[in-house]
């Protein structure tokens, strides 16, 4: 089934399979800060992550969500629909932290409302730069109603999520999406995992996610294997 | 008529008056660069820009925007409505330059249709951090009724402004505007001259702006001067 490696990212590798539009997503072992400038390798890592995203995935599409995925294939395996890829970082913010507090000399820890939804351009090469609804559109990157369509998707999934995530006495500060084309859908890829969302302890305000291994603070697979465990308790 | 001086800017001082809904405007002979570090004195220039930006405000005015400006009181100097400022310079492009083409990597002088707008947040301390729509809202910086108002007065000064310069043979590339509240309603403010704003010959392509300054390309004030004949050969 898996056939060609098409991309080796930061945290995945893509496989080509025997069909034209489906794609093996494999989780990598491997942890990276600084855009790739740092870049560790984790043990345990990739089939964590294989395992928090597919359990969300499978909870957003029963809720209604069309996303790429069809099948587990191992724990660290993904058959998934192969999507045109739009370029852009989704990025939601329910809370104040990272890089938005320090952009504008803001407090950590603040609630926003309505929560925040920023765009990135996925360019290493440019540095994901910022990037606003009027330049997508104009650039060609994505047309209005497919912007629409994103920001309709990304409010619901943070309202699914925050549920689900508060379940386990966990807040969801922020987290980061890509969407692409799939039979003139627009359909949620790639992951949804503690690489990519900012998770707070609702009691002890502790970080159950990447930041752990950005700051230094935890160790990243013990803190991950718990978010999985939290999740699993709830299903 | 004029008091107290309550702001130094890096293009004008701002002056009370005996009225508290009123400000003197007082454009000065300099220049900066590099979000004020690079500085120098030019004379000459406080008179070209209060007139050219005059003129323009006369001209919108005309056309049905509202804006600050009362009355010319000297070759430097208007007496404007004091508004509260909203903290956000406005960006609208026409066509692809300078920092735009930078962050996105794209080719100078292509057109850009929509034309792009772009919001900075107005903080020397922050050096003016781009910011989105959702972001100025969230942050409570202004609501999302002010910015549809601040969008569309923009999309129609754009198409004002383009009309007039083309009259002279000059292509509106960029610009950026400031707005204020001023009694429920959200007017027009600051200032529009070659410091602010890209003009490029419709032939020769040369820059009719600050960026001559800016790269050493031409005399600013020879520059300036040649802007305010053309409009003044247009009235
Ligand atoms: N369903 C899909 N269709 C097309 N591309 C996808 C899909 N899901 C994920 N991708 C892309 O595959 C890559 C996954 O590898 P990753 O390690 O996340 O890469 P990166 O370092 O670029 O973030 C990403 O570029 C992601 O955008
Ligand atoms: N009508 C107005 N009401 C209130 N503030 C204004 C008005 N017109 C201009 N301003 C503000 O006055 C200042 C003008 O000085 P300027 O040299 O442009 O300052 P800066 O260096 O901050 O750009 C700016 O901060 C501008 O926002
Ligand atoms: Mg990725
Ligand atoms: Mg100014």
């Amino acid at each position: 089934m898996k056939k060609q490696l098409i991309y080796s990212g930061k945290a995945k590798d893509v496989f080509e399979t025997d069909k034209d539009d489906e794609l093996v997503l494999f989780y990598k072992d491997q942890a990276t800060a600084l855009n790739g400038v740092r870049k560790e390798h984790i043990t345990g890592k990739g089939n964590l992550n294989c395992k928090i995203s597919s359990l969300i995935f499978h909870y957003l599409m029963k809720n209604g969500i069309r996303t790429h995925l069809i099948e587990d294939l191992s724990d660290n395996e993904q058959l998934v629909k192969k999507t045109q890829l739009i370029p852009i970082e989704i990025v939601l913010r329910n809370t104040i932290a990272g890089s938005f507090a320090k952009k504008f000399a803001l407090e950590e820890g603040e609630k926003l409302d309505p929560p925040v939804i920023e765009y990135y351009f996925k360019s290493d090469k440019l540095n994901d730069p910022a990037i606003n609804e009027s330049q997508i559109d104009s650039i060609g990157i994505a047309n209005e109603s497919e912007l629409q369509q994103i920001k309709e998707q990304t409010l619901k999934i943070n309202n699914l999520l925050v549920q689900l995530f508060s379940q386990d006495k966990l807040d969801l500060v922020d987290f980061k999406l890509e969407f692409g084309r799939f039979e003139n859908e627009i359909i949620l890829i790639d992951e949804f995992s503690p690489d990519n969302c900012r998770l707070w302890d609702q009691i002890s305000h502790q970080s159950f996610d990447k930041d752990v291994f950005r700051k230094n603070e935890a160790d990243l697979v013990t803190t991950y294997k718990k978010v999985l465990d939290r999740l699993e308790g709830v299903r």
